[in-house]
């Protein structure tokens, strides 16, 4: 193996406070910082790392092909969306080995829904790699609501908004505790199903957690259904009330 | 309201770097650092803190009855664990009551499994609170191991060890990724019911995740059944490799 370093840090939710000392010592080792965003975008992740770069530092931004043309469900999705990750990884790899220390950044925690393990997959057989754990989106939101999501026995799921309706229904009818991320468009059928199940009153909105935006409320107060895909829904059993 | 302030403070999973910015700076602010432990025992979240509270700090060590002698399920376990939080509530309150800045440590995140909740639920109607979260244990032993939970529309269930058997089949039965807390004397349990689904090969085992005592393996490997409380195994769906 080359004496290169790939390491993918977790940023945390939204506010650069959540950052740990460990991302912070990451980024100050690092050669490379490399993140992911939607061309013509700043890179979310890069936004709340920003004070922790090195001054000069090499940037590596990976910018997602335009896919709104394609539904997720379509394959030339796949295609073009594992295409971009392998041009990704080749890109880190011309880094790593040159020797580099390549940071690679992740919104919350890397390998929880992160576009960095796409990478990580493919190059963690070839190239030294650490992962630096992040603050996850969810326990940022849920700590924003003060809201006590799982204690003792309980069990606790968590579900993408993307679920058809039916499974969406059959999982909230469970009555544990719930977490419904990746929101956006996804919200009237989320909504639907929180009410086909009984339990619209005990779910949580909250949108851009931590961040200086930050929305949040109970989802039966919120009279839109506008919601950004960063924004979760959390579902609690109300074991304190009983 | 009084001045006080009680803020539950995450400081993840064991490796001390593994603190956020904001955690330090909360610790910085206190007065008071409140820490649960078991009766002759350190408090693990306050070794993981330790270089960052402040010399002369008023500690308050709150410490859990011993309850060997009852089985979770029996009510007077339930009623000695209900005193204990009620009596710890009590002495935090009268420090808030004060007007002082009570910081209530937590391992990994304050709201996800964490003892904080307990005395959350108690005082937030009645004093201010803000809660800071943390890398959860679960973040922490996939980083470790560098396995790549969830991705895409994936869903994650948490579990602990401590379900019945029966539901722990039909749970992993579902063939999604899961995380399996609270092992100590349920591994044998949970092994059992990861061969029966077919599963054994894609769960790793990790204990003391990111700690300096960190052990890990998959646990197909693993030859004994002695696990701590503190040990996880993590089910993969092996997305990476289809």
């Amino acid at each position: 193996m080359s004496a290169g370093l790939m390491i993918g840090v977790g940023v945390g939710p939204g506010d650069p406070e959540l950052l740990t000392l460990k991302a912070v010592r990451a980024l100050a080792r690092a050669d490379v910082v490399a993140h992911f965003a939607k061309a013509g975008n700043t890179s979310n992740a890069r936004t709340i790392a920003a004070t922790h770069l090195r001054p000069g530092i090499l940037e590596l931004p990976l910018l997602y092909p335009i896919t709104t043309e394609h539904p997720v469900s379509d394959p030339a999705y796949a295609g073009a969306i594992g295409q971009f990750f392998d041009e990704a990884a080749a890109a880190i790899a011309g880094h790593l080995q040159a020797g580099r220390v390549v940071a690679v950044l992740s919104e919350g925690d890397p390998l929880f829904f992160g576009s960095y393990m796409h990478v990580h997959v493919r190059l963690m057989g070839r190239f030294h790699t650490e992962v630096v754990p992040g603050v996850t989106a969810m326990s940022g939101c849920w700590s924003a609501a003060r809201l006590p999501i799982v204690q003792g026995d309980d069990v606790l799921t968590v579900v993408p908004g993307t679920l058809q309706e039916s499974e969406l229904v059959r999982r909230l009818g469970q009555n544990e505790p719930t977490v419904i991320m990746k929101l956006g468009r996804n919200l009237p059928k989320v909504r639907r199903s929180l009410i086909a199940t009984g339990r619209i009153s005990d779910a949580f909105y909250v949108e851009r957690g931590t961040m200086l935006a930050q929305k949040m409320m109970p989802l039966a107060e919120k009279s839109d259904d506008l919601a950004p895909y960063f924004a979760i829904v959390l579902v609690t059993n109300r074991w304190w009330q009983s």
